[in-house]
């Protein structure tokens, strides 16, 4: 393969791409699709419509299954890795079948840069050396910005830091001395309930026509969080969340 | 005024627009463009090129001069509120010259949720009451998902969080304890210079075609960054950084 695109695709809007993916999207011969398995097969779909609405020029789709994950391992670090290790091999595998002036893509959800492994998976491909080729990262909005967008809220204090985390440091390490505002991703956990007199800004599957949102402060607004949370996976057969929570001034 | 949508237009490549703030471009009848005087000039330009290449419907566009702004004061928290107040003054007096049937825009570099006034701007005129009307918010590509790409790098290390910050709060109070690593946005200062042995992805007026970045460890680079950084603001007469650093494995 000549050159691989890592296209950030946005938070699930199929209209959230950019012009510069949408350009991008239309030279490519051969899009990679990691399939996450049936639960998440509404992020799938929304790739597919993507591809439908915005790519006019004639390209194939090759479905790459993921690995299966150990999602509570004893070493939450070396897990990631093995699990990324099969992971480059599959995809390394798929990228040697095609021809060696294709272009190639993988669509990746929000952002490449942001809880995604999209770019070590790639560099990975590179260092076992089964095959070569150049890639580039064509950035995306980020399910951040999709959160912070259905607020209307800006995510820092005028001047202020904001501190990004996952659920499960939030969950075992709390947040840094002097953090007042954290925007936390992956938390199946709802480990926010640890600070119930900040304010939180919540949202779950943002973009796609089963998103929700949720603000206030979280003592008063978790019972409904947890409701709206196990209502839109029941509805959309996954939830993925993201939220912000600040120190609140009065408390 | 009817509606207002605040369009975030990406870090500076006009294709790094989302087709979603093109549609919603093209339904705009008035694009009000804040004015930051001569310096730079180059931000305007970038939106005057956004518009002639994406929107085809007919529209005006009303620039409205950004108020004076004290660049040192004593009170940084007073100052900002003092100088919002002040604009918000100015762009409420030209909505409430529009039609009351108008739909109106203000495009919003990078993305309206990060480091940027004019959410805060638009509930202060809305809190005003001399002009009513209902706003919402179009998510761009920020800065800092740009740096990324163009270093293609993963912002946050597996599993672990991110601090995203201004230069200002680098200088005058370091990171909180235990964080290993920081976005660092609005940094005239150099403030990294205090992470000698800290690795560094740095990149000015991402985006443009004025681009730079440099990438290494802080001690080892310094000196270049602050050559590019000069060479960037000679050419292009404004700079604009942003950056990541990171806490060396090695060190």
């Amino acid at each position: 393969m000549r050159v691989l695109h890592l296209i950030g695709i946005g938070a699930g809007d199929r209209d959230q791409v950019t012009v510069q993916a949408v350009k991008a999207m239309n030279t490519v011969d051969v899009f990679f699709v990691i399939d996450k398995g049936n639960p998440k097969q509404g992020l799938v779909d929304v790739r597919t419509e993507i591809l439908a609405e915005h790519v006019t020029r004639e390209h194939r789709v090759v479905e790459i299954e993921d690995p299966p994950r150990d999602r509570t391992p004893a070493d939450y670090g070396n897990a990631v890795d093995d699990w990324h290790a099969r992971r480059a091999a599959r995809i390394s595998d798929a990228i040697a079948a095609e021809p060696e002036d294709a272009v190639g893509a993988i669509l990746v959800w929000g952002d490449p840069s942001l809880y995604d492994s999209t770019i070590r998976v790639i560099e990975r491909i590179l260092a076992l050396g089964r095959v070569g080729f150049d890639y580039d990262v064509i950035p995306g909005v980020t399910s951040v910005s999709a959160l912070a967008a259905q607020h209307r809220i800006v995510l820092n204090r005028v001047g202020e830091a904001v501190h990004v985390t996952t659920g499960r440091n939030l969950r075992d390490h709390g947040l840094p001395e002097g953090v007042d505002a954290a925007v936390v991703m992956l938390d199946s956990d709802c480990s926010f309930t640890a600070l119930p007199e900040w304010d939180i800004w919540w949202g779950a599957n943002l973009g796609t026509a089963d998103a929700r949102e949720v603000a206030g402060r979280v003592a008063d607004v978790v019972d409904e969080i947890e409701r709206v949370r196990a209502e839109v996976k029941s509805r959309a057969g996954w939830v993925m969340d993201t939220y912000l929570v600040r120190r609140s001034r009065l408390s």
